[in-house]
């Protein structure tokens, strides 16, 4: 059976040490008490309730999944339901929630990690407290003062779930087509009527109450996602006093049998005018929906950070343990019939591919969390915006680009255990199931590429990356005259040269032929993700040579890893360049009869 | 659900026109009759029995999967043991063996693309005749009269299957620690004990009888692999004359739960005092073994290249069918409310990958055909040797190279149906799982790099690698003076250059240190997976343009395939070649214990 220990030392480094997320947070108002030793101990905290609660669920969940008992009933594994209870009690859900409305009003620097030890813990269990509070974004954002009376409070101590119903049978990437009907009715409300599919904790059975966020068409609605209204459709519906009413007219079909995260119930959700109210003004739903759109992205990054986290410390524990042939160059272990199979490079590499990708991607999703802090509640509005434009360019990139690496590394995790990896009792395989959805749904990790390239990069000529590129430049004068440091800025400063020239041509290409960014896109997101990790492994060696002269083996580590990934990992760049300038023609010259 | 077309036209092309096979072929006395028609009938009949009755058994028969009724007893889904008598009454199992036999004396040429066309179908269920062929081949090689008197005719006629039990709990790739026993009876005979695990086929309902062959140790056998012996311990043993004596002491104690193949039991099987007949000499069951192992490793390419083409048959016409947002150039279907998917760049570099993927891997997989028909039968031993050198050097790579490359390309095609992907009933999923373990048994493809850097490569100081580089060289003279084919040919002669440079430098790496060879190996093979490929894809492009006049759209598909590989995908050998050169420092540094 799988095991897991929560990263704190990880954490703390990275929040402490490599960020100063203190003396950041310190700059924020709301935040300004929040100091090391309380994220250390709500992360301790956290970190036990993950493992220690939720943990020992992931097997069984995914043996047992979620069923559908008929009539719209849906049972989620055994313990589930427990489990949720205990979240409540401790008060987890409150976390980051505000304080008017019963939350701890902690920063996300506290949240994002403890979102990770979640995911590390039970995917399929944490994607019911995710949709939550995406729908608690949501409302608090776009809700009226009524709207948030009622339903915020329970949905930040957990007393009721979300989900976000958007997606139908013919749309999912493509919302414009979308055909629920939403009928005004004279006291205010609507009746929605349509069929939703994909929704995610649609139905189960760990709550009282069901907030479904739902985008519907009004009768005079413009064509297309311009005549996209959101509305608020309860389960049950609540009285003014939070106490419920009649059973509303939503209820889950059936659930989909999927390849993983089978303890979240993937619903098919009939509306047969069903009570709703409308969130935002008509037409107005989807930019709306944004909100916890956004949040939703960064939230399956983390996702598979969790996942990554998980596998490779089980994968290296199993090389430490697991004796199989001999170190190439002599026995390591003459004592015993074979050696570790971690004396071998190859293993090495599957380890090592995770621990760089792993650790880099926490890095930048701390960094991105305290960005997110800044962007919420800094007093200075030019800080403000400067941090919103961070997370608005890397969010697509927290998403796609963690999440194509975490289904690469949770493989080698898996493949590091040689046939026992593909037996499902040790757990291995799990992952690599779970880990498949989170590069699909939230928006494809391709449509996160044309966001990035198109909406985020090219529409203001560059300017949210040049911002970017400020930050590493930054760090190549600080750090680019000392000769320890060549081996990890050159290859920093080398990229960011190749980046500037290629962001240029593909923006020139574009104009002329918009295929041309499509055909570059995904390649184009990859090579900003290296640039990201890039500029983080530089960063983290500038820490790790400070410290070594302590002698703590974490820090060699750190370098050691550092070394890695400029060595091996970053090389992808140089494919990805070329790939990426091979244009769009090797793409659309054949004909669609040829295929 | 699902659908499956045989590419009969892709193999005609390939066997006829790209490599001549019936010239080939009637080069080799005993398929000297084997023409054109022959092929395509047998392909023809081949498919339909892959298309009509295994492939409507491939989801349900992931679905229900083996179950272990107690007692040692398998059931296998439903309609397989069906579907095995029906293969058996068509004489399918005789294809290509040994005609003295009761076999239809067919070469490789035919029998590879049928095997191809079983795994597109249903590779659970393939796996039960590709394992009793296994048996075949290293029995007929290496049992003595008597046992291919009494146990080959049944293999070949399907009535008999067969098993390989090599791997137990403690060792699979180091199987000079296993622990089997095999005492030696007064009759010449041998009780065995022991717990084999990983076994597939190891126990069903389809067959009268299983042929398990066993490796185990003499009790004076010398320690490590040179102690290994083979040993045939029929699950009933057989009378004199075919006929069924009392059940053996070899038993399934249970089946395993898996990611996938679920159609396929995959046993852990006790011996207790279980008797058993020597195959080859003592101590040279290794040897003996490994017949039987490069069949299944050329088998585990061709499962996965089965598996590449039917995904890709289904991503392409789901994304000539789902209709979801516009051309970034402007609608093409202005009358609709949506362009089919495949106008968006990046569904075709998916398309494309795989198409490009599949193709050239079969081109690959249909000569190597040729060059075991020739090892195996051409009267010039000259010929014999080269062909079974090219067969040697190469079998790691179509191992490795098409089991990594079909698990990207099965996970493209998922990545095509968004969300629907995910979901079981759209069988893409199931793809996914299924192409996963390919990567892993018969020698995890880690293994298969160090034997072809290694054993394949550096042993013989690169001579087999030299003959495939002569058929490069020619090719490149050939071609290389026409402004058409260049750039088809200067990638290849570039990459060529590259090959043995690089080569050349691991040698002399390897020979100080030969965790250099480990920590190249897995990069290495996918450059030489590259270097196959791209020739394989010009001389498609050579036949293609000669026969682009023609106007077929066949041959202008393929030149856009041509070219969509050398700028998208040929490209990955800057990445692994810088990587490879990389070294083994950034693997091997770093100490255990700062993992």
């Amino acid at each position: 059976m799988p095991q897991y220990t929560p990263p704190l030392r990880d954490f703390q480094f990275l929040l402490h040490e490599l960020l100063d997320a203190q003396s950041q947070l310190s700059e924020i108002p709301r935040h300004a008490e929040v100091n090391r030793e309380l994220i250390d101990q709500v992360l301790e905290e956290g970190g036990k309730f993950c493992a220690d609660i939720l943990f020992p669920l992931n097997r069984e969940g995914d043996e047992e999944g979620c069923r559908y008992a008929g009539d719209g009933v849906v049972t989620t594994p055994k313990g589930f339901k427990e489990a949720w209870e205990q979240f409540k009690q401790a008060g987890w859900p409150t976390l980051t929630c505000d304080p008017d409305l019963g939350g701890q009003g902690l920063p996300f620097a506290i949240g994002i990690p403890f979102q990770e030890m979640l995911n590390s813990a039970n995917q399929a269990w944490a994607m019911y407290p995710g949709l939550t509070h995406g729908a608690y974004d949501c409302l608090r954002e776009h809700g009226t003062p009524e709207q948030k009376a009622l339903y915020l409070p329970k949905l930040v101590s957990g007393e009721w779930t979300g989900t976000m119903c958007l997606t139908e049978a013919h749309c999912g990437t493509d919302l414009g087509m979308l055909r629920s009907r939403a009928e005004p009715q004279p006291d205010g409300s609507y009746l929605i009527t349509g069929t939703k599919i994909f929704i995610s904790s649609g139905e189960h059975d760990m709550a009282e109450n069901i907030i479904h966020l739902v985008l519907a068409r009004l009768p005079d609605a413009p064509q297309g996602t311009k005549g996209i209204s959101l509305f608020i459709v309860p389960k049950f519906i609540a009285h003014a006093d939070g106490s419920l009413g009649e059973r509303n007219g939503i209820r889950c079909a059936r659930i989909e049998e999927k390849m993983g995260i089978h303890g979240n119930s993937t619903c098919v959700i009939d509306l047969d005018g069903a009570r709703g109210w409308m969130v935002s003004g008509p037409n107005r739903g989807l930019q709306a929906m944004f909100v916890m759109m956004n949040a939703a992205r960064i939230g399956v990054g983390m996702q598979t950070l969790g996942l990554m986290e998980v596998a490779y410390q089980n994968s290296l524990a199993y090389a430490k343990e697991r004796t199989q042939s001999r170190a190439l160059t002599g026995p390591k272990q003459p004592d015993k019939p074979a050696d570790p199979i971690i004396v071998h490079p190859d293993v090495r590499r599957m380890l090592l591919t995770q621990k760089a990708y792993t650790e880099g991607s926490r890095a930048f999703a701390l960094w991105l969390a305290l960005q997110a802090d800044r962007a919420d509640g800094h007093p200075d509005e030019d800080v403000r915006k400067d941090a919103n434009d961070m997370l608005t360019l890397l969010t697509p990139v927290v998403k796609a680009f963690i999440t194509d690496n975490g289904f690469a590394t949770t493989n080698l995790a898996m493949q590091v255990f040689g046939g026992h990896g593909y037996i499902r009792e040790w757990g291995m395989e799990q992952y690599v199931r779970d880990a498949r959805i989170n590069m699909i749904y939230e928006g494809t990790n391709a449509i996160q590429s044309l966001d990035l390239l198109g909406r985020k990069v090219l529409q203001d000529n560059g300017a949210k990356l040049r911002k970017f590129g400020d930050l590493v430049k930054d760090l190549i004068e600080a750090e680019g005259h000392r000769d320890e440091m060549a081996e990890f800025i050159n290859p920093l400063a080398d990229l960011a040269g190749k980046v500037e020239k290629l962001t240029m041509e593909i923006g020139m290409k574009a104009m002329r032929n918009p295929d041309e960014a499509g055909a570059a896109a995904v390649d184009y997101l990859r090579i900003i993700g290296h640039f990201v990790l890039s500029y983080f492994w530089a960063r983290t060696a500038v820490v790790a040579l400070a410290r070594a002269a302590t002698g703590d083996p974490f820090y060699q580590a750190k370098l050691a890893t550092a070394r890695f990934y400029f060595a091996k990992l970053q090389p992808e760049t140089a494919m990805l360049i070329r790939s990426a300038r091979a244009g769009s023609a090797p793409l659309m010259d054949m004909a669609v009869e040829l295929f």
